[in-house]
């Protein structure tokens, strides 16, 4: 099988790693607009040739992993690939992407959002290990041809991925309060405490607690604010439900209020059940 | 040396198990309130003897290991201590407990704060490396006696810890920027997941990210709203600072300012830089 990656960065490089390690007779071929990714690429083995984005069109299987905008217009210039050719695209949000296929190619699209990521970037960033045992949504699958449908499973399956199915829409609001929201609350966190008057002296007393709360803040601000714009209106949902939330445990602190406090911490924990 | 722990949960026990390890002729008495914690401390072998409270004063180093109104509380009860026993308190906040230490005493007591922790909790949440490689403050060390103060920088050596020193008005508002405001926001994350209509859907698609902003909400709520009322005020300074930067992120994303989002997002990543 060859396959064609679009974006050689962190999600798209991993792939071809991971590709290349758990698929036999797979030829990866590599295309991206930025030539220092392409020559990281190659130099770190994440495919094995680069080309020109007409000849991606060539593979049985074209992996677009580049941000949202650039999936939409990548796909108007896919319109004359072959039948059998399966794109399948990892977009952080699915709606605006399924609403914009050409028809003509609607059925050779998988729409595909891992929930896998660092908050490190670039080819440099890429290992092998990175979707491993890890969830992947499928959204609006059945607008997806069978044949293409069923070539993508075999590829997320051959990466030890979870499959997940889910509504495009649906998807969207999901990954606002599971991710979009979850970074929005980081990069806050940071400003709030990188905006005091000697950061360094708070941050040397920094535990496990704050590293894990304040990671994802290191995440590449270009990315996240392309993904917090394709999926704006979700987003400010979660923002205001969160604002609440905080909003309510800050007058419980004010009125002393403690025993109700408790309560609405206990009803947090209850998330170890599930999580 | 004999040590006297009074508190076997997770930091009494873990703080017993290390000095053990850590420490040549060490005994270890252990005192709590709840019984359980007795009979689990002894069947987990974090302490050697369970002993009563007056007991306690026997030791060469007193750990007070329970939350702040308990360190006040037992001091009151200790101040008929030989001038060699030195007090150690792992309080979260340092400056009530400094203030309302008897002054017959005051020599005697090292207030610290290990920056140390884990979600868990009790004598079976016990280990031995929760303080390896970790800092620990110690506060207002002006005011302590120097063969306690030595004492107390021996045995945190001994258990490989990094020392700080801090005023305790200062350590307090700090561990609010850096501990009490994040576990408030991770309480609030989870609780604006866990209130939608179907939280399982939405926590299937759970990665790294939201895992560790979600961790310590499991923490004990008992513990945390202890924290919390014994710091409401810096606890509320900083949580007013992080609703001004979320309020901030949700307006650039309501007026559609990306440029401003971005930078935004780009003085957060700063922190790498620090952290």
């Amino acid at each position: 099988m060859k396959v064609a990656i679009v974006g050689l960065g962190l999600m798209g490089g991993s792939f071809g790693l991971a590709l290349s390690q758990n698929m036999d007779k797979v030829t990866i071929v590599g295309f991206d607009h930025n030539r220092n990714h392409c020559t990281e690429a190659l130099k770190y083995g994440l495919v094995d040739e680069i080309v020109t984005f007409d000849e991606i069109k060539k593979a049985d299987l074209i992996i677009l992993a580049i941000p949202v905008e650039g999936v939409i217009a990548s796909l108007q210039e896919l319109t004359d690939i072959s039948e059998n050719t399966t794109i399948i695209d990892l977009g952080s949000t699915k709606a605006k992407i399924v609403e914009k296929t050409p028809a003509l190619i609607r059925k050779n699209l998988v729409a595909a959002h891992p929930m896998a990521g660092k908050e490190k970037f670039g080819p440099s960033a890429a290992f092998d290990g990175l979707y491993k045992d890890q969830i992947v949504v499928l959204c609006a699958s059945e607008e997806s041809g069978k044949s293409h449908l069923e070539k993508a499973v075999k590829v997320f399956e051959a990466l030890q991925m979870q499959i997940v199915y889910m509504g495009a829409k649906e998807h969207d609001l999901h990954a606002a309060y599971i991710s979009h929201l979850p970074h929005a609350i980081s990069y806050a966190l940071a400003n709030s405490v990188l905006k005091q008057e000697d950061p360094k002296s708070i941050l040397v007393l920094a535990a496990g607690g704050f590293r894990d709360m304040s990671r994802i803040a290191k995440s590449s601000p270009h990315m996240w604010s392309d993904i917090f714009r394709q999926n704006r209106e979700n987003l400010l949902t979660t923002i205001d439900d969160f604002e609440k939330e905080i909003g309510s445990a800050k007058k419980m602190i004010e009125e002393e209020n403690w025993s109700d406090l408790e309560a609405w911490m206990q009803n947090a924990t209850t998330l170890h059940k599930i999580l």
